[in-house]
């Protein structure tokens, strides 16, 4: 057998506790529950160790950049923490090395403002958060901002609105890598009831 | 201002991720936002320290059952950790001492089968993850086992389905314990979609 594709989720202070625990309960129930679709799914910090939560949940994570294997999906969560990030230049430069390396590029929340920083949003429809929606205008004029959707999917980048979407964009996910049957096992196994079952047809 | 009333998440070896975070993401956002309700929340573990979850997520707490200060309100959630609860008097012994001093208890998922278990649910109706509805029935037969429900309010004990269910039944706790419209504001602020808003009135 392969080994499998990996996806990484990135946490660091200030992120907001459900963008990163959403995603990480259906990705990790996926590749628990179905390793034979051959993927694999971890956390990691910029340093690792201890990373503080926006509403001061304390998370520990065994990676860090330097021991990130490389990554088949980024998943970038939000939080008030993102704000820094759209200021610091080492940041936004690791953020275009993921997607230039070819990782598949998602966001959950005010993630895609940062992503929006780092250029990856230039000419793509794109969301984020309710409350961040002109603050993702002003970031890149070209990006084509989507009101009233909860995940957008423009084929290298996928960006989610805020906070619980994060789990619908990550069902999603396991219906683009795996089949949207799939998609529909992992939700009944978590009980989720997603808003738009076709998009997981 | 009178010192908040204290909601406490217990996390534990095994603990399903979603399960607490769920409930932590609606509560903690609630808390912070609207201290004027009058609430806090914290997460705690038995010992203390560090929780390995049961999807591998690793969380690290402060509090522990010996500096846990007295509770109006405990989340107990589920996981293959329950299973060893269960068979732990000491550990039923503990959820009955909370119980009796008039914490209202709540539980997410299989946490309800640890209710079950320290006779928490002897009459009452009450709900847990679908694959469980059978194992609650065994532990009790006296429960009302209710399926279908998001979750079971039943006055001193509320119970809920599986993982994502937790959301549903934090949300509740909101409308409850402050409003229905602050549970609205909350449900909006975590863009969460509630199964059915009349639940929230």
């Amino acid at each position: 057998m392969e080994a499998p594709k990996q996806i990484g989720i990135l946490v660091f202070d200030g992120v907001e506790e459900l963008d990163a625990v959403g995603p990480w309960e259906v990705l990790a129930f996926w590749t628990a529950m179905y390793p034979q679709d051959g993927y694999a799914v971890l956390m990691f910090s910029p340093q690792g160790g201890r990373v503080r939560c926006a509403k001061g949940m304390t998370l520990s994570v065994d990676h860090s950049y330097s021991t990130l294997p490389p990554l088949d999906v980024l998943v970038y969560p939000g939080g008030v923490g993102t704000l820094a990030h759209l200021e610091d230049p080492a940041q936004l430069e690791w953020v275009r090395r993921q997607s230039a390396s070819g990782a598949l590029m998602t966001s959950v929340c005010t993630g895609s403002l940062v992503f929006a920083a780092a250029g990856l949003l230039a000419g793509r429809p794109a969301t984020t958060h309710w409350y961040s929606l002109e603050h993702l205008a002003r970031l890149d004029p070209t990006i084509e901002v989507r009101r009233d959707q909860r995940y957008v999917d423009s084929g290298e980048v996928i960006t989610a609105a805020g906070v619980s979407a994060g789990i619908d964009m990550a069902l999603h996910l396991v219906a683009r890598l795996a089949s949207p049957e799939r998609a529909r096992e992992v939700a009944h196994g978590i009980e989720y009831e997603v808003r738009d079952p076709a998009s997981l047809r």
